[in-house]
């Protein structure tokens, strides 16, 4: 349990991180959205596992402290007076759990890319010492950040959609239409190999961002699915494509289609819902906009910054209406708010939350199993 | 067996509808897509079940000659000089397959609503009897008859798309989400009752163009589905929603996901096919752009009517780029393409087709039952 | 004057053409649009200037009645008991007002393409035969014909856009980008020839429309203009492209820009129009979707066939919503108001009209002239 | 001239900014564009011209060192050894000179929002003021450091457009659409007071980014305008709409579009230009898809982080395709380049620019004093 450092208040943050540095675009994003608000500062770093990058990076990224390896970083900063108030942790899913428990065991709250873990257990065991620990921990989740996902589930969760009857979320990308894996490609390497990624491939990597956010803004889980999964790509063993039918607690039913060998499309994430009285539409590639469409009633297009959108929306938004924001800045929602936490921490105040959790983490580990298991199964239906 | 009638090549040929004239939209359509190449004119009619409506209607119409039942409609115009050269049927769907077989058996060429019959057993006697007629019949499927459509099965063909690998069609309505069929709403009434819509709701009404769509622009049928049929609206005894996992003779797979519930949408039908060389992406609302998706090259957008789309586009567009085709042109590419049959039977000539068949509605049937059974069955797979 | 002829109501009118059947589109499109709502079949022609082209021409249109010249035409069809009820256009401009002048002479109703005539004088000098004959006479206009112009129009005649202030019409193409006129091409080389096309190029074809466009939906005239005119194709005499600052009855302010040279357009006729209460955007080429843009409240899409669309829009609209309406749709909304009238006139009623005028053909001449007269001023200031 | 500061190579530089803290969203978006690439660090600020408001927002926004006034700030900060590298000027148009000639006195490189100055006179003694310092200056117009509108400038600096004909600019948004002045509200305020925004009101807040882009993109002057200015809100002095016939060097015309009046209109920012070989068009409201309207091919959609957009755009771009960037990220782009220059200068190297600088705010100046001026000869055209 941290104690209270009443002396962070009139201070940003200082944050550590571990990967990030290979090349991978995650690493830098992370940066700039903990620093985005002026609340926080990158000073420490293992960039790469391998010490020689990782150094050189570091002093690439003009890091005060760089370390060779994520323990010794744990521990050494939890020792300092100046040490980091968080730790952010960008590497492939194998080391996620290992490199969290590190710095949770050094007493150091974490900010965590998905899926949490290889596995159900790993992320149970992982809930459980988040729980003990009483640390913050967020999950990096960041398409449900964005101002018009809030706006989203704010309208269903006050009822504007009616009985929510029908959803589709779709997340179609293509940049592993080709055997990347085989070609020396780092990004494509580590998320085919199962030992490095877990079980699932697509579904594992975008596919739970899909079920998140759907979850997210429906506000209510997802109880049964059936799975057909597909790798495409000759010798891959993970999945590359996915298509799942849904049923949710509460009798709507729908979709979730996700694949990486989707040619022509970039990132394109889009969730649909339909109630009785309403139907919701999001795309993430056009993000400020969120076409509402009400029965019997023309189509509204509710903008990021106008007055027409919730306070769950302009919370969460930095520029008036017509001025973009993107993907950075919804991941720097997620800092925002986890920061705001450890600062609550620091003052001996409760935590309240607003970003995705360690428990969030958890449940998208069960999802990835049950699709994996489905569609092993011959694409049978299974209970989450 | 038509004689050849080389009078008729010096004329508009003569048509003859059954149903349309009680307040559904679809009979005046089928009236200005008959004739809108000039091709064609409606002479003859039973516009409605009703006897007096249909005498009232035929007035209103200004048909030369109205009939009280199409029994007698199609026995006295086969014995006319001037008798119709074809017929249109345009009943609920109980109707279709008796009214079909009257005209066959008076020697007269037909175009039929979708689907083709009630079962795939009254279908499959339909396609005998075509068969061995030897007269000309055309199913209305006409979202397939959009120019852009045409562009897009060729591409497919021609093998730009490279292999496929990944499917999604969809079509979203919004007009059955209240209970309309107990407000003496006559579309709804019909629709909803399996005495005269047969054994598939909204996936008989909307799914099998969805089916039909994807097949004609694949190239290739789909040879497994497991599907998931929901009645949202209390009371309502066929599926007015369905979502359907999809697998297609090569290897491809995907989802077919079609709703009458959908809030707020009016008549969304999409496809989007992916290939291992391609991406294409096409909107029946804005039916006027095709999206072509190559791998690492930007999206481009194929335009009617522009030089950019091929051969099969330009022979179904009658306005240069930028003057906007409709609903009305496509639904007339259907009959271009039968009047030119028509013609070639009276001329002796070999009919060459280019319109949905015959066999075509039989395979909806099947692909309508095995839906119906799938989802009986728990949402289980089913070899169609 | 025509004499009440009450035995057309009980059969389609009708029509003959002169002019295009020389592989212009707009003949064409004129057949479809006149018999679209079957009140009309097209009888009689001269499909050429050209005798021998008009006969051929005639014969693959199947005419029952071809003519070699006009005059000829205009007189015997007005002597034949079952002669035709109207004739329309279809000819280069320069022979607008001669063939009018030759059906009014003979007492039939004219539909007439745009621009009227070669001049102001000579547009003058037909509206008072127009006048003095109390034929019907409509303009076509075509893009003012969408349903979802009828309803911006509505908006704006209700005060619902509030006090106009602001008003932006575009109308770019790109098919004389280069100089086709020297290459042959039929279409290219009198429009841009000055004794067949009058004195605006690009501002008389297409110019025109934008202007006939505004006007119609904001229900008042531009009362002053200053106008850039360019030829950017050498050797071309009259303009490719046009600019013109507007003022407009009442206040508000605005441009016109147009374009035949404008890369990579094909129609591209837009108009926004702002008040102090709403702003509304109609785009041709979508012509399905009205944006609808009111103070301090989301975007509206107001749908072709919605009833969100008012009664205006309703009237002319055919396909229930998400069946998209096109060009030849609007084109006969034109024909259906025209061939009402003309019926009218066959009563005895009195014509109500609800298509563009012989007036507003004479006052497109005037803004052309003064278009040119502004450009050849140095772009100076000239009251309309 | 500042002398080699080699110790800053490894370090964030020191940033102070005066203005932006009253409730302007422009000054957190200085603070975040210029901290986001890790480079800079905000240290000191004058938040307020009004002493308390400027010291208790300091503190909020946790800065180091909190001044007063400006002077002091330039002095004090120019004397210390851990002193602010670079100044941001967020204030009031009527405050940009004198702020910026206070730290360039100080030597103190500067980085400016636009309009520079109130007058042309005042604007050119800051060029010479700049040049004769050689400190680094910038002038903030972030619209055009968006990736893709460096994709267009590259495209057409290639020649790939083909020889520029005609261009369209707009810039429309809606909130001074009621007299906001004469409620209190800050912002609307000074910008429609002449003593504080200058002779330009419209033209002058958005008019010179719509200039600035149009020249930025197309690479050659503005060279002759006829400019149409009015104050559309009762009572206001300076305009609120704005249109401008242009002609361009070498001879392409156009027209230039805005308006702060226009209804329903957030901040849509506009560009189209049309050369001989193609066509593009960007909207900021959508920054991450450039329209490529190549002659006799279909539209190209170049995306944003995408391997078909070119070198200059990838540098400027952070995210990979699909992950939308937005304002802050193209504002972030302009301190980027100027923060290489100054450690460039504290290196001993030449600046290499790669944003807009003094001179171009000089050329803004002029630009607004010909619209003003034109439109007061009742729109008669000017040279530039």
């Amino acid at each position: 349990m941290t104690l209270p450092d009443r002396e962070s208040q009139g201070r940003r943050l200082r944050a550590g991180i571990v990967g990030g540095g290979n090349g991978a675009f995650i690493g830098p994003i992370h940066r700039i959205a903990a620093e985005l608000d002026g609340q926080a500062l990158l000073v420490a770093g293992v960039l790469s596992s391998d010490p020689a990058r990782a150094m050189r990076a570091a002093a690439e990224w003009r890091l005060p402290r760089a370390y060779e390896d994520f323990r010794t970083m744990a521990i050494e900063e939890s020792r300092r007076k100046d040490g980091i108030d968080f730790a952010i942790i960008a590497t492939p899913n194998d080391l996620h759990a290992p490199v969290a428990r590190a710095f949770l065991d050094a007493g150091i709250p974490v900010v965590c890319d998905k899926p949490l873990a290889l596995s159900a257990a790993e992320a149970d065991e992982l809930v459980r010492q988040v729980e003990a620990s009483r640390l913050c921990f967020a999950l990096t989740h960041p398409y449900a950040a964005y101002p018009l996902v809030r706006e989203a589930r704010e309208r269903v969760a006050r009822g504007a959609l009616g009985e929510l009857r029908r959803v589709v979320v779709e997340y179609q990308q293509d940049w592993l239409r080709e055997p990347l894996e085989h070609e020396g490609h780092k990004q494509a390497s580590w998320r085919t190999d199962p030992q490095r990624s877990g079980p699932g491939g697509c579904i594992g990597d975008i596919g739970t961002h899909a079920q998140h956010l759907l979850e997210y803004v429906a506000g209510r889980p997802i109880v049964a699915l059936c799975a057909d999964l597909t790798s495409f790509v000759a010798g891959r063993v993970l999945d590359d494509d996915a298509n799942v039918l849904l049923r949710l607690e509460g009798g709507a039913k729908g979709v979730l289609t996700c694949s990486q060998i989707a040619c022509g499309e970039e990132n394109a994430l889009t969730l649909r819902l339909y109630g009785a009285a309403a139907g919701l539409e999001w795309r993430q590639q056009e993000p400020n906009t969120l076409i509402w469409k009400p029965a019997d009633a023309p189509w509204q297009l509710i903008r990021t910054g106008s007055s027409t959108a919730g306070v769950q929306a302009r919370l969460a938004t930095r520029t008036p209406a017509g001025h973009p924001e993107g993907y950075i800045e919804a991941f720097a929602n997620i800092y925002s708010a986890f920061i705001a936490d450890v600062r609550r921490c620091h003052a001996g105040e409760t935590p309240i939350g607003g970003y995705p959790t360690v428990q969030d983490g958890a449940r998208s580990m069960r999802f990835i199993q049950a699709v994996v298991e489905s569609s092993r199964n011959g694409a049978s239906w299974l209970a989450l």
